[in-house]
């Protein structure tokens, strides 16, 4: 409403509407959420149309909660918000990429992400100095 | 064969069975998979019970290919292999995430990601050193 009368408010616009993705056989599409710094893939999650248009309209990430039912504004009771700060749609637009910066831990565990669980772990060696720069910098802009 | 024999292959094993995942509708379970040094992620496939213990056994990212429902070993026919790295499961079981050493490119499309489309974008700067010379860093290493 307020962009309506030329008030500039913090808000998007999709590039492609939601009528246009691929759903899956629950009617909702898969949302990966990547730290926007670290590209750390955070989780895992769904979005139906009302949670991808409020995600648009806010900008913070909100998603369908299929355990309860209902709308997801991830942060609502925890305080860790998602901010968007990019999202994107895959070649086949069954699934959105989105970019966030991730306030507090994304893991309802206390995990910064969901995916702390090894399956299967091949040796190598990440002693790229640039990444474990990268990796000690981004923990200093935490504090 | 050769590991009951005592001979050292290059296979995994799963610290958590394909028993223990969470399945969706389809049986399947999503799979996000990233390029292990930057981060960057690649694509979204799902796997069956098949596909995970073919991956592991091989080490060759194989999904479930739900168009032509049939195992499709990514890379067999345009030679985009996507060696795995590490496999690991989020806190519900339910999303595989894996860290491949992917040849060539992802995307049957030619982009190396299937993420090229833009939804929305915030403007914010990544002007950050450190990614500036990481990115520059895995350019010349492709080389």
């Amino acid at each position: 409403a307020l962009k309506k009368e030329g008030v500039d408010v913090n808000t998007f616009e999709s590039a492609v509407s939601f009528e246009e993705f691929k759903l899956n056989a629950d009617g909702m599409i898969p949302v990966v959420t990547q730290d926007y710094r670290t590209n750390e893939v955070l989780m895992v999650a769904y979005m139906n149309k009302e949670a991808y248009e409020k995600t648009i309209e806010t900008g913070k990430m909100t998603y369908w909660s299929r355990s309860r039912n209902e709308l997801w504004c991830k942060g609502d009771t925890s305080g860790h918000f998602q901010y968007v700060k990019e999202l994107k749609i895959d070649c086949d637009r069954d699934t959105i990429l989105a970019k966030v910066h991730q306030i507090g831990v994304a893991c309802h565990t206390g995990n910064r992400s969901c995916f702390f669980t090894d399956l299967v772990k091949k040796e190598y060696e990440d002693n790229n100095p640039l990444t474990v720069l990268l990796e000690d910098y981004n923990i200093i802009l935490e504090r």
